[in-house]
């Protein structure tokens, strides 16, 4: 047994996750609800054009202000060039796809952890359809956004594929996207 | 009246955005329905416990896979601290606020454009609340996702609130997030 292997076995650590402080943050919120309210924040601001950049840093979790996270993430958007965009940016419909990836993989990779599932591999690939007849405008009966996401997952496991499944369905952008959200909009001019 | 101005006049650029692009656009759509029907796409890439990559490059649009997009866009995804990560990237829940941010932004900013009104600034910020029972599989009566996003918009122009509301909420990232979308998702082991 390497020595990293010890560590790993004494710290409980599974695909990566240490799972004992996914358990301690679970006893935390057993002894207090309040220790599960997340908040999460973005700010942004128009550049020029469709392109626009985001900074994200502070959040709210375990009934406390985060003082761990150190620097912002600076995150830029843009639109392609058919849609009159400098493509300098990935635009808002594949951050969609992106969010989506990113947290059906963790998702999947924090549940098998807790439950013993090793994982080798994940990978997977998103479609997003959308008729811009919406967006644009031009038909009332077309939606803005995404028609339908068709997501493809292929996992490394010993595991079966309907369990896999059922813990990549605890996905939270999952749930936001194909459930609806409430979304309080105001907007003030000066 | 400076050259900048002069080709900005003569492109017809308001806010940024080449509207003769736009219209040209919505031609195309006129003469053929089909052109409207985009489809945006990425790869993700499980790195290591809450890490994942993901990979944004070809999308379809306008009856043809675009060719103008010369190199992929890299975007990772990590866990804060308190959710056992590394916190090296911002985690899937500020992706999507990121995502809903430059969407509602550039939303407005082109249908601004379109109807000649100048935009001078919009800046913007977000909250997604989230209990992480739900997530957590803790308590099946907590959903997974945020149970609210708020949204306070903040835009210099002389358009008035209440229009300028109007061309956000054409947002595709609003009608997603807002409304409920189908996720077609398969999974299969090796």
């Amino acid at each position: 047994m390497t020595t990293s292997n010890a560590i790993e076995q004494t710290k409980n650590i599974t695909n990566g996750v240490d799972v004992g402080q996914i358990m301690d943050l679970i006893s935390a919120i057993d002894s207090d609800t309040g220790y599960a309210s997340f908040q999460f924040r973005a700010t942004n601001q128009w550049v020029n054009g469709g392109q626009t950049r985001s900074c994200i840093k502070e959040f709210y979790a375990g009934n406390a202000e985060d003082t761990t996270r150190k620097r912002p993430f600076i995150l830029n958007s843009d639109e392609p060039m058919i849609a009159a965009g400098q493509d300098s940016a990935p635009n808002a419909m594949e951050y969609v796809l992106h969010a989506l990836a990113s947290c059906l993989t963790a998702s999947l990779i924090y549940h098998a952890a807790v439950r013993g599932i090793d994982i080798e591999a994940v990978e997977s690939s998103y479609a997003g359809d959308m008729d811009v007849r919406g967006l644009l405008g031009l038909d009332d009966d077309v939606r803005k956004g995404f028609s339908k996401v068709a997501v493809n997952m292929r996992v490394k496991s010993e595991a079966s594929a309907e369990e896999l499944t059922e813990l990549a369905m605890f996905s939270p952008v999952h749930d936001i996207i194909s459930n609806s959200l409430p979304v309080e909009f105001s907007l003030t001019t000066y």
